[in-house]
């Protein structure tokens, strides 16, 4: 038997509700997985490409359901400041200076560290996501773009943005051997009125696509939309037929009881993103509320001006921490529950499970290997804590996306990383003094 | 001029309340640093030793307030349980169990992640500390080691542990030409009766040693010791004359206004654990309201079983995240006031400050060099940002303890970092099955 890339003697860890695998055998055919299981007992399998991988850890590509990767660029400035002044000073003056060039830079360093640490698939959400496309492209990591549609008042801008993402959605959906996919980004109910949401719905219908938006991010802005429309975010949603099990909601954190059933009734999915949440100092999603609801929950790192970094196993750590904290309960969010949302969960709530999220015959080939010769991973009484509790971005070793390998030995393969942060950090300079 | 080591073209970030020098000059002689500049300017010197260290930060080695170093060998045991739950059937139950060989190899294997992650100076309280002082020697860190002293009911238990811990302070306190220092490890109001309190802060004032100890870290165990004496932990340690400047309180999550005030007459040193108060879910400590009232605060990891590493840059992100968002601020503890907390506030809270914690002529050569060339640490709009958000402990590239490399870059020194990961690993592994 014949195969692209082998991987052997790594222990494994599925995520496809199995146990963990000693002794592990991955292998790759072309772009998908051909085998999961034990060395011993495996067919008799000649490869190209052979990893040895004892003292590895092999788990699914990480998925990052939620981040503005472009926001590199931006990373360290105006730290600690009240969120208004953040975004009224700082952020927006700088985004309205961004050119197509500059996402393009920022989203190729972006990509650059999600390789390095382990994420192999991420929804993004930003202006110019066909810059950020490119760069997904041309490193080989799987994403799913959401051009941001926003009004702000604006009619006109609104309708703008909705066009571009429509020509977005049509260019790019399932581009890549399928590796790029195309959401609509309409940004929050406070930033787009009910007319512009309700015409998003229709477009993303009519395209098959998904939408990914912000919901009750801050007490401040469910109170602008009450005031406005006397609804809650999630109540208008509703009102308007809105809400879709296609639906990625970012940040759900001021919510009431009844908001999250109706979310629950219609399957809306929920990107949680507890550093984020904590660093802006908005609040604590009820996550575990959520869980008990049914809601599929997934993981995202927020953009790396408000966390500052796209490591997925920091976030993974942080959003079980911060559950526990909140309430009061140590057991709340289990170590294997959190890897769980890190990666079939977040699959999920990107509608991409049946392709990626675990390690199974027939899935596409996202693999994340991590070293545990680390003296903060010794001993391994148990993968999934190590994982989730000690392990960093800086772990991971080997990067797999589409059968493809993107970082070996922790050297990137398809992007000269040097290069790339060169010049992101030229660009970031230029920017700050254009 | 002759020197030992000359740092040479680093960014500085001294701690010392002056600016960041960039271009920078570090010049140590023996365990001392000579000069700390501009390169440009700088008298001409000569060293053995150079390390050129363009693109590099250079930060006072990171000071870890409190830890129980030897539980590396517990990491990821009973994960996620209920706190009773997780003391009563696995903490203690596997400590009865420890040999002095055990916390040997467990505080060798913390000693090992801890210069790996830029840590050069830790608190640490347990029992056998005189095998932790073996790692420290050989490791060639600095500590202040805290013999745990406690009754829990038995007042024979209580007598031996003091005297146990007044022989490691005559033996220990100032070896390894000063780099291990003692403390007594009285371990918390609700395991030390009165009269054994009284007892261990009598015998600290006579050796002129301080006091290292749990204060209030959980409900549970104040409501205990308010149902017993009649008065809360501080109160009750007030009443007895406990409450001095050389007194280090660990965790200080269940106090009142009332005593928060009486700790800060006291100038009483707080340890902040951000992630096990977070991780066993028992509360959030109010630090802000500690440094309103002017109370010095250092940062701890706790022990590796309750978070799961030894990580002080992670542990400065979790610092600040808390608080922020449990006063929904972002303005709440600002990266460059978490960074020294880390380093010269943690000098300050174990009496340490006039020694290290800042980069300033004549202080002790513990310096720390972080690489900034990496992508989740590209651009650097601000140093201090980065460090304390983006950065972890594998981002530390060189580690100097009193004017010795232990680490260059990555490279381990001093002892054999596989052959102490085996061991530990084998220790840990054989404790489980014993």
């Amino acid at each position: 038997m014949e195969a692209d890339i082998l991987i052997r003697g790594c222990t494994i860890l599925p995520m496809d509700g199995k146990l963990v695998i000693d002794k592990g055998l991955i292998v790759i055919e072309n772009d998908r997985i051909s085998y999961v299981g034990k060395v011993a007992g495996a067919p008799k399998i000649r490869a190209e490409n052979v990893i040895e991988a004892h003292g590895k850890v092999a788990v699914p590509g990480l998925v990052n359901c939620h981040t503005h990767a472009a926001m590199t660029l931006l990373r360290g400035i105006g730290e600690d400041q009240d969120l208004k002044k953040w975004l009224n000073e700082t952020i927006w003056p700088l985004e309205a200076k961004l050119k197509p060039s500059d996402i393009y830079d920022g989203a190729l360093l972006g990509c650059l560290e999600m390789i390095k640490s382990g994420t192999t698939c991420f929804a993004d959400m930003y202006f110019n996501e066909d810059a950020t496309a490119k760069a997904v492209e041309e490193t080989g990591l799987r994403a799913v773009l959401a051009p941001g549609i926003l009004e702000a008042g604006n009619r006109e801008r609104g309708e703008k943005y909705l066009k571009e993402g429509i020509k977005t959605a049509k260019k790019y959906h399932g581009s890549a051997n399928g590796r790029i996919s195309i959401r609509l980004g309409s940004h929050a109910t406070y930033s787009c009125s009910p007319d512009l949401l309700r015409r998003v719905r229709e477009a993303a219908s009519a395209l098959n696509v998904g939408i990914h938006m912000h919901i009750a991010e801050s007490k401040e802005m469910v109170k602008l939309v009450k005031e406005t429309y006397g609804l809650t975010p999630v109540e208008l949603l509703d009102s308007i037929g809105f809400l879709k099990p296609d639906v990625l909601a970012a940040h759900c954190v001021y919510l009431s009881e009844r908001e999250r059933r109706l979310m629950a009734k219609h399957d809306v999915k929920v990107a949680y993103n507890p550093v984020a949440n904590m660093k802006i100092a908005l609040g604590i999603p009820k996550i575990k509320d959520f869980l008990d609801l049914g809601v599929t929950v997934g993981i995202g790192t927020d953009g790396p001006a408000s966390n500052n970094t796209l490591d997925m196993l920091e976030s993974a750590k942080f959003a079980a921490l911060l559950q526990k904290v909140h309430y009061l309960d140590p057991t709340v969010l289990p170590a294997q529950q959190v890897l769980e949302m890190a990666t079939i969960r977040g699959a999920e709530a990107l509608g991409l499970d049946s392709d990626i999220g675990s390690l199974e015959t027939g899935k596409k080939a996202d693999i994340v290997l991590i070293n545990f010769d680390k003296p903060h991973l010794t001993p391994t009484h148990d993968p999934y804590a190590n994982i989730v509790y000690s392990a960093h971005g800086s772990d991971v070793e080997a990067v797999i996306v589409d059968g493809t390998i993107l970082m070996e030995g922790g050297e990137v393969k398809t992007v000269d990383a040097e290069g790339v942060m060169r010049r992101a950090h030229r660009t970031a300079l230029d920017l700050v003094e254009r």
